[in-house]
């Protein structure tokens, strides 16, 4: 038997990572039936919007609203708040849980918020101590963290100096993320490995994408790693919009499909899912008729 | 680091295994065209053609001018040769290598060749002491040994029942496959382990189809238990024609991604593979257009 955890977490990412980078503006309305859905599939928790200036990602520009229903429906969700002024609309709409990222390429900061690593790190202090006096639970996403679009490899000291600084800021979980999906399951359990080693007390997460079909190898090699926390996407929303059958976020259905021909336990039925990755799909631009 | 092979086998199905079921039939040429391709991109084996009835499988009815084909370009190739008179018809075009094949589930065998198990191992019996006698190399595809589109699970019991006979046949390398493409990680590692165990001369191969996104996943597994022989078919080719979107077998070029990735060796350059995957799919009817 491959040694591997018997219990896991997936965390729902399909609302904020799926549909962030739709072209078509989805209706509010829309998106509470997806959120609603996915919260009676039995997800325990989910990743729902994104609080960001709706100059930069219109499709978020309904924030506030999203963290109102799911804060009526009683589901736990994470909202993302990349700045201290997301931060503070967070506050204000009374959100629990946050993510912030910073990527482990400089090259990648550079060209999504222009700052460097360093000040990226920087600025998440900030808002670490602000969340943290309200009792927030923190998530943070090292974007980049097996390769970069824009730099090629990253290496794994990258990767360790802000997972470091994550974790000496008290991360409530850190997220590795394959931005662009090139991770291969060498790399992925050998970085797992290593960190938890380095960091026995924290937690961390897997956070894939399907570009070269490896995601479910992915999971697989971080699950022999032992991480027992996994984000994907319903229907497999998310990565570039343009690209018919081009491949998103690892799909929600297939990793618990695996996970429960494999025996480990995610507390979510496959047949639930269906009609949900249905209208998940139907939603995006790319998957709507494929 | 995983504990895995540092080098590996791919032996290319797809002129066999991927065309057949393909309901348009494929002229002679576009599959020497083909061939042609795969040998140049540096396999070391090619499943090339099966000698089957022209009646049942009519794609196949070439069989003889893709051996000579084959012959002439100095390809090791195998052909698929199910029973005496196939071996025979194989044995005049001068095919050095064979492949058999004997469900683990008596419900597939009934269904495909209206026989039970013991008694498709008895007629390979016969093949296999012909085709010794002439030195040929046997391949023994096991169908359904994770499990069966008919009876559904298949035990270990039944799949050990096939690989001991195929042991004792001396069949050269013993092919598992995941007929349906409904194994799981645990499954495949927990099956090929066990059966190396117990056949620790045996040569073993896996056959993975991409169903439910897990043949990467699958492969990984294998490999994990020692397994460094895989069958794949080029541009994904295969599985259900009439399914647009559907998933054939595992693909080449994502397997051979994921080992060069992986940093295992496979002897192939992914670059070389874009032209002929492209080929492939065009001759697809599921694929063409996709």
């Amino acid at each position: 038997m491959l040694s591997i955890p018997k219990k896991v977490e997936i965390i729902e990412v399909g609302p904020r990572d799926g549909l962030q980078n739709e072209p078509r503006p989805i209706p509010t309305g829309q998106k509470k039936e997806l959120i609603s859905g996915l919260a009676k599939a039995g997800f325990s928790r989910l990743e729902a919007t994104a609080f960001v200036h709706p100059k930069w990602v219109p499709q978020m520009s309904d924030a506030e609203e999203i963290a109102a229903y799911c804060n009526q429906l009683g589901i736990p969700y994470i909202a993302l708040t990349p700045n201290l002024k997301s931060l503070e609309r967070a506050i204000a709409a009374n959100v629990k849980q946050i993510a912030v990222f910073v990527g482990a390429s400089t090259a990648f900061n550079m060209k999504n918020i222009n700052k460097t690593t360093k000040q990226s790190l920087d600025e998440c202090e900030i808002i670490f101590e602000k969340a943290k006096d309200r009792n927030m639970f923190i998530r943070a996403y090292v974007s980049t963290a097996f390769s970069c679009p824009y730099q090629g490899d990253v290496s794994f000291d990258e990767l360790n100096e802000v997972c470091k600084r994550f974790v000496r800021l008290g991360a409530d979980e850190i997220d590795l993320g394959d931005t662009n999906g090139f991770a291969n399951p060498q790399i992925v359990y050998d970085r797992f490995s290593r960190l938890k080693e380095l960091y026995p007390d924290a937690v961390f997460v897997g956070h894939f994408h399907d570009t070269k079909k490896m995601a479910l190898a992915n999971v697989l090699a971080a699950l022999l790693a032992g991480i027992d926390k996994f984000d994907s996407s319903i229907g497999g929303l998310g990565g570039c919009p343009f690209s018919p059958g081009a491949k998103g976020n690892a799909a929600t259905e297939e990793l618990i499909w695996m996970f429960n021909e494999m025996g480990v336990e995610t507390g979510i039925a496959y047949e639930r899912l269906e009609g949900v990755s249905a209208f998940a799909k139907s939603l995006s631009t790319r998957l709507a008729n494929y």
